[in-house]
């Protein structure tokens, strides 16, 4: 016998609410059919335990959606209904705001990338123009694919900066204090679709488990380092979002005693040590104007460079290896604009890990950059899209 | 269209293992009879959405390992087969060795206790003495209230260390370094029954979501703070577990930047400014030589005594709002030899969670002591057998 974490807790779940227990029903149809390609209806009941009739009832529903697409055919001498999901054109839109650009990507429910486009936005933009010039890029884009507006599901947006679940509301300690108090329903206002809301660094994450490299991993952390330094975690093979939403707040670890007062109000966090912009402060005099220039000049193994990229990486290392101790990952994904320097990135943050973590967690946990680059929160925006059509919501 | 973080990302299950699936579908089953009583075949079935036959196969299993019994009945007119959990004597035993005492709960698998005994321990006890004490006492237990050995369905053990869960292996970093390199296998050779062994403080937090006054919360750290300083975590509703089983080592959070050098090697820990330990050695000139003293005056409000506890509970508080910053909890509960200090503890761990943590994660985290004392570590490793059996796992 051995001890089962899978057991939910007793009174954890409501097995009783009919809703809940549809749409757990429906997602292990679409993992089914995901993972074994089109099937027949009693194919998906053996395949699933579930009844003919909540196999077929669910799958009525799904058709009438769009999800699945149902067609007889002969089974074993028998007809019978084949069930795929569907390819009907239907696309999920990711929209990643960074501080300096937007990217917009086209996808299908399949994880087919239909459409790629980045704009570079003015340093201090101003939001509801951004998002303006958002919606015209994606506008544009729909238009040059041949695309029916009709067949988009819905807009997922990444945001640098904390979203209040419970309200869709971007909250204070975002990046850009623009943002603040932007909702959910002034995006759909401007983009005029269904928007899901997700903060930067839970996409990114998101983007790994779904399109990346690092498929199917089950407690993972992704670091971005930009402007602000954010984390977002797969834990049990699931995004974790917590009590509010606001989670991966790694840039407001104190990790100096007698820092600096950060933004949040407290002293000496990680932000006020390690951040992008902190990094070309401190480069001033060495003519280092933007983070280009750190990721060409530590390329060159400039000495002022790599010196300020060790010891901010240091720095998210010590953070890293305080969280690392409390949820032992399995993986620390590092993204943001510096990581093509690669493990003159690395190595410092594995050092700091190494400071700050018992010896058994530093020992086992491994740190790569996004196997996605700048893609990563794009792409997790459209998962975002994907999984909430697939899981059939609406 | 909302996010669905429910939804597993492709791949990060494996759909068609015919055991994940059958062990999925029997969670089910149990979830429903915990949640609706006693319930006959065709009502699981439509509770379920489950086939009959999945239904029925399931249900024979399980019968046939005692989890549940059957009866005959008739419904509306019509013979039925009416399942209920069984109460068929079947004994989990929770086994909790702290520093100086073994603690040991008798439990049915409906959650009612039916023993309760708690033996001291000599302070640097002889581990596999202590585990011969705890098992002669788990005998007496059995024979006092009239138990069949053959009842006892395993044994889930508490130890103040970190474990692999690979291996069931007691790791370096246990509060006493006897115990570090025990095993699972050990342990059951002394019981003479199926062992499952976690950490002490992961039993805390089950504990309070299976037979405590937090059941069904979803997001909550249990931090016990002794000799050392652990958490367990449940998160989205389950314990928490990480890559290798070692989590919640909060005690090696890094809080001075130019403190002592710890056990485990690194610099500054929690553990080296705020375990009862420290606290006594602090104390030591004013005569508090037990966390009794501790308690005792500090309830009578000495003030050598409540500054020690206000320092130590800052500290504390501290390393929880680095990882509140990142986790997000609802709930923080604190337990260990101190928590009838109430607020004394309390308000000092509130203030340094202020310190550290980004201001709505402060305002929104409710801090309270645990809701089951000293019997959190002992209860919870029942529940981990209870859990276990009925998820009939063997």
């Amino acid at each position: 016998m051995t001890a089962t974490p899978g057991l939910i807790p007793r009174g954890a779940r409501n097995p009783g609410s009919q809703g809940a227990l549809r749409h757990l029903n429906q997602e292990r149809l679409v993992e089914y059919l995901l993972a074994n390609g089109p099937s027949t209806q009693a194919e998906l009941a053996r395949g699933t335990g579930l009844s003919t009739a909540t196999v077929s009832n669910i799958v009525r529903d799904m058709a009438a959606k769009g999800v699945v697409a149902t067609s007889p055919v002969t089974s074993s001498g028998r007809r019978a209904l084949l069930v795929q999901l569907t390819d009907t054109g239907d696309i999920a839109v990711g929209v990643d705001f960074g501080r300096r650009h937007v990217r917009i990507v086209l996808a299908t429910l399949g994880y087919d990338v239909l459409a790629e486009e980045q704009v570079a936005l003015e340093p201090g933009y101003d939001v509801l123009e951004a998002v303006a010039q958002a919606s015209a890029l994606l506008d544009r884009m729909l238009v040059a694919g041949g695309h029916d507006r009709q067949a988009v599901l819905a807009v997922g947006v990444g945001i640098p900066g904390p979203i209040d679940r419970r309200t869709g509301t971007v909250l204070q300690g975002a990046i850009l204090p623009e943002w603040v108090g932007i909702t959910r329903r002034e995006l759909e206002d401007a983009f005029g679709f269904p928007v899901v809301v997700d903060n930067d660094a839970n996409l990114g994450a998101l983007a790994e488990v779904t399109w990346g490299a690092n498929r199917g991993e089950r407690n993972l952390i992704f670091v971005k380092i930009g402007t602000g330094i954010g984390a977002g975690l797969i834990l049990n093979g699931q995004p974790y979002y917590g009590f509010l939403g606001i989670t991966g707040e790694l840039g407001h670890t104190p990790v100096a005693e007698h820092g600096v007062i950060c933004r949040c109000g407290n002293r000496g966090c990680l932000e006020t040590v390690a951040s992008t912009s902190v990094m070309l402060e401190s480069l001033g005099r060495s003519g280092a104007t933007t983070t280009s220039d750190i990721l060409r000049r530590g390329l060159e193994k400039d000495p002022a460079v790599l010196r300020v990229v060790g010891d901010a990486g240091t720095a998210v290392g010590q953070a890293i290896g305080n969280i690392a101790n409390v949820i032992n990952p399995e993986l620390v994904l590092i993204g943001g604009p510096l990581v093509g320097l690669g493990d003159a990135l690395l190595d410092p943050i594995r050092h700091g890990i190494r400071q700050n973590a018992i010896p058994i967690i530093a020992g086992t946990t491994t740190v790569r950059v996004s196997s996605l680059g700048d893609r990563a929160e794009s792409l997790g925006a459209a998962a975002i899209v994907i999984q909430g059509a697939l899981a059939g919501n609406d």
